[in-house]
């Protein structure tokens, strides 16, 4: 019996339309052996977040007919939202969770691209393990110049598409897809409205600019709360922990005279990183996974 | 198919000697459907702590064993510890984990007393949610005296034991099992060996001094590293949670100058209880147990 499992996270350029964020997230329901887990949509963003998981050629589908719904209602000429985006379907990066190497879902990622832009004619990047430059591994340099510097970038013989010509979709731009380990997108709130503060906390904290190896940070204003936000993604939890983000932060926020008020997971968290959170704050001595009930039933 | 499971976590006074703690391990070993999961001796506390699951009957049946092991190899009249005990095989108590209700553990705790009467002569008493009088519910009650008083409380018929006449077995001296909700056994290491001041932290947090609710706790010396402990079963962890425990303890400290150096859980620990300490160091806002990744592949 099979029983491979993957993850994906598609990010959608949608976050406030209620009725065009049903219509998208409707292609993960009901699915055969596909489990729609989480989605968020996030209105300053103006984004929206699914998180499913399932059998590998299945999620690939439903992830397929995703992209066709939105390519329909999303038009990126009217996108305003304060996360950066490339395009309509931003981002979809596909995580093995179960019975998978990362090979077998570097392939998966690769057929999703190629019949992507066969039939909805979206130009396609490959990115993180699926990458096949080592300069398009990272998502934030395919993401540079965003949907709105599209036109100027594909110009450039070095940024042609994995798949497709240079030359973006007219309204949904290009869209990036890859294999990566397990993130977590983890956000955390200060007590300023001041976004430049922020900003140098991000850049104190991630490694594009010094700090943690396996941190990614930005800023983000929250203006019906009147906060700002450290946003994060924590591309190996297993040498950056959580715990150390968020000390870092609040040790990085004082010299501002700036707290912390909250924090928030967005979409889903392997067990061990929030154990390891618990076991840090607590002095755990002698401690492991072993000692979790559930994880001896799920033996 | 019965899928029902219950956990087993039998106390035993031998907490030194290596080949004795092994043949009563031994009982737990190979056994079909019961699962050693955990066993932990403590030189200090002369005792051994073991945690088994499994099948009901097969659970039972094992715990039956290794009282016949405990009984043959323990002889109290020679037994030093720091940990209060009334026999060779202290406690014995059974947790509904799955598909079981409080009451068919109730049920089970009784056969195996009767049992453990009828074959060892050992006098057994019945406590927590088994308990037939209310002032036999709490451990401490009827372990007051230890097995030294056992001769002196045997002679008041109030303290008739559940199965057995009014005398002790004169080298096992008597047993307390029963049926008890899911508890914690979580200890606290402070950097002081100065024992008054440990009391003193564990009075001012525990329920039966006015402390909380589903704490209970007292004192131990850790000689050979020169500190102390507070040693506590939180009975509740859904409504006294753990980092309540260890922000009391650490602030009731704080009066004499003393600081925590570190904790520890003694055997399993559901995984609710951990996260809620992530959660709240953390500080996360619309967290649920839905967002672990785990959760969703036990379904």
């Amino acid at each position: 019996m099979n029983m491979s499992i993957v993850e994906c996270v598609p990010n959608f350029s949608e976050g406030r339309d209620l009725e065009k964020i049903e219509k998208i997230v409707n292609a993960f329901r009901n699915k055969k052996d596909v489990k729609l887990l989480n989605y968020e949509a996030d209105e300053n963003y103006n984004r929206l977040v699914v998180t499913i998981i399932g059998k590998p050629q299945e999620v690939k589908n439903a992830v397929f007919e995703s992209i066709g719904v939105a390519k329909d209602i999303i038009n990126m000429n009217e996108h305003k939202g304060q996360h950066p985006r490339v395009g309509a379907i931003d981002v979809c990066p596909f995580i093995p969770i179960r019975d998978i190497s990362m090979e077998d879902v570097v392939e998966l990622t690769k057929e999703l691209g190629r019949e992507v832009n066969d039939k909805y004619k979206i130009p396609v990047f490959l990115y993180e393990e699926s990458a096949t430059k080592e300069e398009r591994r990272n998502l934030a340099t395919i993401r540079q110049g965003e949907y709105e510097g599209l036109d100027e970038k594909l110009k450039n013989y070095e940024w042609k598409p994995d798949f497709g010509e240079n030359k973006k979709h007219p309204t949904a731009g290009a869209i990036v897809i890859g294999a990566r380990k397990a993130l977590i997108a983890y956000n955390i709130n200060l007590d300023t409205d001041n976004i430049e503060i922020t900003s140098k906390i991000a850049k104190a904290i991630r490694y594009s600019s010094g700090g943690y190896r396996y941190i990614k940070a930005g800023s983000v204003e929250i203006p019906e709360k009147k906060i700002t936000q450290v946003t994060m993604n924590l591309t190996d939890y297993t040498h950056t922990s959580m715990y150390r983000a968020f000390e870092a932060v609040k040790f990085e926020a004082k010299r501002f005279g700036v707290n912390i008020i909250g924090s928030e997971i967005v979409g889903l968290c392997p067990m061990e990183a929030l154990i390891d959170v618990a076991s840090y704050y607590l002095g755990l001595e002698g401690f492991s996974l072993k000692k979790i009930l559930e994880t001896n039933l799920m033996e």
